[in-house]
Formats: structure tokens, sequence, C-alpha cells
């Protein structure tokens, strides 16, 4: 009955995601939790402000692992953005590890029992902790990994074909992170390849690459985090849990053939992962997959 | 045809109520204005970058006061919190008024002719301030005031009876600031007056106020700042307006009999305020609401 | 987890509260249940042939009364609205009393032990032959009762005054049927009693109760059925069940002072009517409920 | 500001593409027209007297073409299903012609100069029809064509493949109408051809083509109309229209290649159609098309 989600830590992203689950309706009782004590009490507090003139009820719970128990998700949004000083993700490990351990024992002893979804970054390496350190099933815990990045990437096509990022089709795949890469071959705008369309332009595809990430890091510039894109992405991964929707999704998953968790496209259900899906990427991006999870394998066991 | 929105700042509650109109699907076209150039692009292409993964559709404009000629709404949430030093509003004036002058020239040059909500505070002054430098009809400018502090007064109410926040009538009124108090001859839950329930419990009245306003405090010293329950109230009156529903809303509006603005319920439509309303107060309360206008009045024109 | 609810019945009332609950995104699993096979399945194949174009999803069941062992709400539609020659609901009552003891049957071996709404007609003689033949405790099970009239209510007053209906308050309390009546020292409008406002008008409040009656029948006369305005008040019902708002709702609930179901204002939660309000009647609106009492229970034993 | 929807015909489409509108909090002002006062004014009724259980506030207007004068969009739903004895879509193709030419006056007459769905059968010549006789630019007049039928078969493909119809890519071409067709060259499910994914399948895509037709001819069968799936179809085009969101759809739209309105995807915004895209089809799918707009063209003439 209850849908019930809880969200594990309460910085510029956790907030947010508790924002824009409340606004849509799509959270009956609403779990938050952080270390720091005043800033989520203050949010909460902020959050029940806002009931009498929200169209939908939301319960707030603060602090209580215990009430995880229960929980269809959790999602875990912990993180220390200023570690990010040069822009790499992975200076954000060492501090997220030693958080995570009295996290997941705690989230163990609730009895939690659904789905688990990282934003946390290093978000391959941390979303492959929490599954090793819950002892959920591999299907059960994701990342929401290169879901933002592919968003970036319609949003960079769409503007310069002036059409609905919603019709630009195609994956950003691999690391959340330096290694990542836009598959070109599967992008697909006006029902053509890109490759194909770019030809008559005076832009290559690989300008663009530069153009998503340099969207991403402008924004981390201009207000030294991000927050509304991740949140989007983790909300849709919600939606198509709770709705069982099936949905194809690129998220972090653990790959078999990799050893490791890394986004790639997924169907994405009431159980997770339900259904892995066969890209048919050229030798070039195989190649590239590779050295992305190579790169995740290798920074995680630094 | 188009519902576009112009948010003049974007702070910690002009991104929030960027964010709250996308997620609800409110706002077609988005004029963001920010003289921080950086954070306001920041937050645009953070919104761009949500766009794929959320399922309704928002155009984003920034920095283009021109764009404002055929928008329906602005809202100004323009404001620098770290003024409030004491909590005290009024702290941030003097600042919020150098910063109103270029503004509302800018407004008016666009040919803006639609209704302006304020939220920048203290927003009794401030409401006024924007509709002398627009010219704007009295009617058609007015501020969130004290339908925040109704909502607070609600959330605190309903914890003590258990009960949906949307199911206490009542009004905070006056200034949204030191001088603004609860009616609580019109408070009501359960259909009773709250007055009437009182005598059976260990409360009074007078302490759930002291509990009103300690709560919004806590948000302050939890996280230095609010955003989500004005937000909330903001876009409460967005949809009013847009829909022309004709909703009573306890809003800060032109008291004729007071020479101020000032919150007190009015009818809320497309034509911004469309019919006042008349609360038979008592004594009492005529006399806060006398000291809290006279309070804007003064403090106004330090 | 997933919000699951079941109809049974697919008349115009029963497709029409399943179209707004899978619109609103209210519903991940939805049970349709009817006899006329053909109806119940043209309408789940026509739902989801509205999936790809909609934005949230829901999974269609139909007609598997196993399915509703862990639905969170029943939502009963039967009915026969062409026995309703004259208006009068308990014509259909007979009709209805046959239909329901297979299905409470079918309902109780599924083991379903959720909240159960009845839109049904007579609504409060049907509601309480459910709760009595399924056995689920009295506050588990509800009916729409005067939820529609009080709608309708609000109405015909917000247009005399040209305000949102929202901002209406007030009550029709009693049978959802002949005896039911607007309890006018209830209504308020611009905060003040609807009797004092009306001393100033040409009409009297009584007048405005034909209006009332009046535009039920104007629908039932220009189609022959009703929906939008009652299932609008069983979904409004749902949310306040799913989010457990505790929304205060003039739904048809057990009166033991009366030993019936009738309409009465009263909280609504996750565990359905979660605490009784006591009105301040006048005596003569005191008079007519008992009134009503007594014809409920008369037409329900004949 | 007002988003203002026209929609012709209250039929059992007309008031189900209402319904959602105002459940979705689409439309501020709706402007319902019908011959049939009595069925028109029900069904404003009814929707007012849901209006206080709903979240979101629409006006409503009946019978008045002078209201459609600034509409953003007319939907036209008239028809008479009744005359679709044998599934035939044309069989109503007489009746609409002769009802159009007074619609159209009193369209033209408004002033109207906004966006025209058109959903009325045979919707190809229909849309064609309004569109010479309102005189409105080729490019504002759109019919929801094989938005439906497209939708139906992402329905069928999803059920084979356990998998959100949403995830399924691909088109439905030509007439709404006997002589549509998938266009399987176009059509993939997880990342890949269908044609390739049918190999290892015991059934054929062509197997497939009459399920989809079979589902629809359900649905008539079941309830002797279809609603739900194709007011989704235009509720879709209205949202990309009204957010300007530049989507790919498949709607009828003139093709000047074939001289005829016929459908195939095109990017819809607010000015309607406003990109055109190029398929790759196979000569076979080529040959499809040519025979589809032939026949629309023929019998138009008819």
């Amino acid at each position: 009955m209850t849908t019930k989600i809880g969200i594990i830590g309460d910085g510029h992203v956790g907030c947010t995601v508790a924002h824009e689950l409340i606004i849509s309706g799509l959270v009956d009782d609403l779990v938050m939790i952080d270390v720091n004590e005043g800033k989520v009490n203050a949010d909460a507090i902020d959050f029940e402000d806002a009931m009498a003139n929200l169209p939908y009820h939301t319960n707030i719970i603060v602090n209580d692992y215990d009430a995880l128990k229960d929980a269809d998700i959790v999602i875990s949004t912990l993180g220390k953005i200023s570690l990010e000083t040069k822009g790499d993700r992975f200076q954000e490990l060492e501090y997220n590890k030693k958080q995570l351990s009295p996290i997941t024992e705690s989230i163990k002893n609730s009895g939690f029992n659904g789905i688990l979804i990282v934003i946390s970054n290093p978000v391959d390496a941390i979303t492959s902790l929490y599954q090793q350190l819950t002892g959920l099933p591999k299907e059960h815990v994701l990342g929401t990994g290169t879901l933002l990045d592919t968003a970036r990437m319609k949003k960079v096509v769409a503007k310069k074909f002036n059409v609905d990022p919603r019709s630009v089709s195609g994956f950003a795949l691999g690391e959340h992170g330096d290694t990542q890469f836009t598959a070109w071959s599967t992008v697909k705008v006006f029902e053509q390849p890109l490759t194909e369309l770019a030809k008559n332009e005076s832009w290559q595809p690989s300008d663009l690459e530069d153009e998503i990430k340099f969207g991403g890091q402008n924004v981390f510039m201009g207000k030294h985090y991000t927050n509304y894109g991740v949140s989007a992405a983790a909300v849709r991964i919600v939606r198509a849990v709770l709705t069982d929707s099936r949905t194809e999704l690129p998220v972090s998953s653990y790959q078999e053939k990799y050893g490791t968790y890394m986004s790639y496209p997924a169907i994405v259900g009431r159980k997770g992962i339900v259904h892995k899906i066969n890209l048919q990427l050229t030798p070039a991006e195989e190649k590239l997959l590779e050295k992305s999870a190579a790169a995740i394998k290798e920074k995680s066991q630094a």
C-alpha cells in the first residue's frame, strides 16, 4: 500500500530528490536520513511547512533507520561534493567508503529488502560497495550512472536540431566519470543516425562530446554542485520501479562480462534490473567500454 | 497559449520555485533572471539536463528581461538572506530597495502587464515598492505574506490533533514578520473552534504561537535559509492566477483601511486580487492587526 | 510498494474511476472486474492502447478476484443505473443486493484486507451490506455518500459568489438520496455564514437546495447516468487513504448513534475512518439527520 | 496566459478527452461544443460537480463558438460511431462531411487562429476537409492518425517481450484505417530490430499485425466505441503543442509528396507541424505507403 522511500544523505541532491518526489505525489511516507541533524530536520520542517499548500500529502520521518524496514526504495545521495576539487568523482571515494559501512549496517539491521538506487559518487564503485555490504541481490542495487549523461547528450543533440530531447535516442555508456563516452552508433534523431546527419554539418559528433562534458562542468563551476539533472534521473528510475513499467534505461548495473558495476541499458522494473540489453556497438565503442570498465575496477581498488 | 513565468532572483528560493513549476508541468516558458550569471546559467543547464527524464517539457530563457513582455506572472525572489542575521527580515530592506530600482525599470521596459508575485523580504514593504515602481495596478501585485505562516500554523495545529493540515482552517495575519499573529478566532479543526478544543488540553493556543515561530527559526538555524515552504505558497498563488480559480488565500495585498500592503485573506484569480474578504475578528485581534500595519509602515519609511 | 486497487463493476462509473486513477498516476496495478466480459476486456485493452502515450504506467488485470488479495483498496461501482427510473436510488437496491453475495464471497476468499470504498447505490445501504458480508471492520468500509452532494453544494454556492468551490466550506449530510440535506449552519463563504450573507440576497438558502438537486437531475436527464462528479469524490477518498493524509471528508460511515451507515464528516486515512467529527448542528438539522437515518434504515429493510 | 482548449463534439471521445485534460490540469478554460445540448450540458455540470474534489481548477464554457477566438487548440471529436457498422471508418465520411460546413464556418467566424487537432473519422479525410474549410495553414491542422495505431503496435510488441511499451520504437504509418500498416523496418525493442528478434520466435511480425488490428476490433466489439486510447493520443499532441516540446509523433499531416493528409512522423510544437521526418523505409513499405495514400484520396473523393 504505502509507497515508502528512504533517502540517505540530505545534501544538495538528497533534498532535491525529496522535493521532486513530494511535488510529484510519488511518495506517501518519506524517510530522510543525514548525520547533520540540523540540516535534515530543517528540510523536514520546511517540507511540512509546504504541505498545506501542496495538492498531495507526504508523511515525513527523520533519521530513523528502522523505518526503512518496509521501504520500497532507498536512495543513497550521501557524498561530499567539496572533495571533487578537480571534477574527479573518485576523490570522493575514500570519504564515502568510510561512511558506507555504518550506513549499510543500519540498512541491513532495519530488514530493508527493497530496491537500492545509488547516486553517490563515484557512482559505479559506490553502487558496488552498497551491494557487497548490504548483501542485497545484485539486481536490486543500481546506480543512476549515465542516465544523467545520456540526458545531457540528448539535450546537446536536441539543441543542434531544435527538437525535443525526448525525441533523441541513444546512450552514454560506461563509468559515470572520466572514461564515459557517448556510443554515437546508437544515437538517432529524426529517425536517422546522428553520424549520417553530421556529415552535412559543420561539426563532428566528437565536438558534441566536449559540449556534453563542458555543460556538466559549467553547472559545477556556476554553483559548485549539480542537483536537478541527477534528481530527475533518480526519480525516473523510482517511477520505473514503483509502477513496474519495465522501462529501458542506461543505469549502473552489474555487468558480468566485465565483473563490475557500470552503465549500460537495462530493463528496470519492480525487481530492479529485470532484463539485460545487448547493444550492437562498433569495435571502437566496445574498446571504450572495456577501458571504462578497467578504469572503474582500478580506481575502486586503489 | 504559452504559460510564461519569469523568476527574478535565482537564490535558494528562486531555483526552488523554478524546480517546483517545472516538475508540476505548470510552466511552458520559464524566464530566469539573476545578476549572478554563473549561478543562473548553472541552474538553467541543470534543469535542461533533467528534461529528457521529466514527463513535461519546459523551455528555459536566461537573463532576458525583454522576454517578460508577454509573461503571465513574474515572481520576485531576490534577496540576501545572509543579511537576516537576527531573523529580522527588515535588515534586508535597504539592500533589496537598492536592487529594486533597475529591476523594476527593466520589467516596465519589457512591457510586462501580468501579475507580480513577491516573495522577497520584508515582503509587505517590498511588494509595496514593486507596485509603486512598476506602476502596475495594486490588484496585480501581491506578496506571499502569511500564506506561509498560515501553512505553518496549520501544520502545528494538525500535529496536535493528528489530522491533515489541509483540514485545519484559519489564518495568520498581518506582517510576514515580527508582528504577525494567528487570528485564533478563525482557527477551526474537527469543525470546532480551536479555542474551545484547547480548553480540554494541557496547552494554550498561545503556546502553539511560539511553536509556529520556533519551527520557522529551526529551519533557518538548520540550513541558514528556508525555501520549500515559501515556494509551495508561491506556486499555490501561481495556480490560482493561471487557472482563475478565485481561491481564498491569505496574501500580502493592499489594505485601503490601513494604507499599506499586509496579509489578509483575499480571493485570487487571473486578475490578481479579485475580491476582498472581511473577517469578523475579535477586538484584540483587530488591535494586533493595526499594530502590525503600523509596524510595516514605520519600518518601511525608516 | 505496489499501489494496487480493484474496481468492481465497469459501467459508466467504474471505467471513469479507472481512467481517473490511471491518468493521475495513482495506481500501479489495477484490477478491473465485471460480469460483462466483453465490456471490461474492451476497456482494459483501450487503457493499454493509451499506455504508450501516457506519462505514467499502470498494469491492468481483468476479472481476477484472487488478485485482490494484496490490494490496498477495492472500489465498488456495480449497479444498474437504468433501474433508477424515477431518480430513486432505492430502486437499485434489490438488484444490487442479489449481486452482492457472490461478489463479497469472492472478495473474502481472495483474502483482501484493505479499505473498501462503495459508490454503488443506494450507497448507504450497500455500504452497510458490504461491511456485513465481508466482515471487514466497520472503519475499513466507507461510501462516497454526500461527498458528491457536498461538492454540488459548493459549486452552487461558489457560482452565486463567483469564487472557487474549494473556498466554500460546509456539508451536505445524511442519506445520499431523497432525505439528504445541506446543513446550512455549516456553510461559509468569504469566511461568513451563508445564512448571514443570504440576508442581502434575493434568494434563500433553500432556493439553492433545489438548485443543487436540480443540477444533479439535469446531468441524469442529459446523459442517463452521472460519472465525473462521483469519480472525483471516490478518487479523493483514494488519495486520503493511500497517502494517510487524515483528511476531513463527509463520507458514508457507520454512525453508532443512529445504527446505520450515513454521511457525516470523518477523518479518512490509511485505516479508513480514523476519527469521527462532532458537528454543532441546529436542532432542525439534527432532526433532518434523524429523519434521514430512519429513511435509510426503513428502505434498507424493505 | 490562459490555456484555452475547445472540443467540438461531446460523444464518447469528446468527453473522455475533456476528462483527461481536466484531470491532468492541462486546461484552464475548456469550451465544450455539441449539438446535443442535453448531453453537453450534462457533462459540463458533471465536471463542475467534480471540481471541489479535484486538485486543479478548470472553467467550463458550453456551446459558445465565439469563445474559441483566443483558444490555443481546438479538438474535433465529432462523429457518429454507430455508422461504422463494419469497422470501416469511411462510412462516417458522408455524415461528418455534412456536419463540417457549419462548424468550420463558426470556427472561422470566431477568429480562431490556433492549432486544430482532428480525431473525427475517417481522420485523414476529415483533417483535410477541416484545413480546406477553415483556411488555416496546413501545418496548423493535424489528425491523431496512426499515433493510436503506433501505441497499439507498441503494446502488442511490448507484451511479447514483457517490456514497457514506451521502450518500443517504431511506427504505424499511412491511413488510420484499412490500408494502414506497421513499418516493421522501423520497429525496435531491446535496441534490436524486431525483424531480427522475430527470427528466434515462433511468430512472424505479420502475425502481430493481425493482433494489433484484432485488439482494436475487440474494443469496438466489447463496447461499441473506443475512447481511452485515442484520447491519450490526442492529449499527447496537446502537450507537445502547449509546451512547444517539438516532439516526434506519427500524426496525420499534409504529405506534399502524396498530395494528401496521412500519418507519418513529424515534429510537433507550438506551431503545429514544425518539421518533417524522412524515414528510410523498405521498398515494400514505400509501396504500402503509396497504396495507403491512394486509398485515402480515392475514398475522400467518393
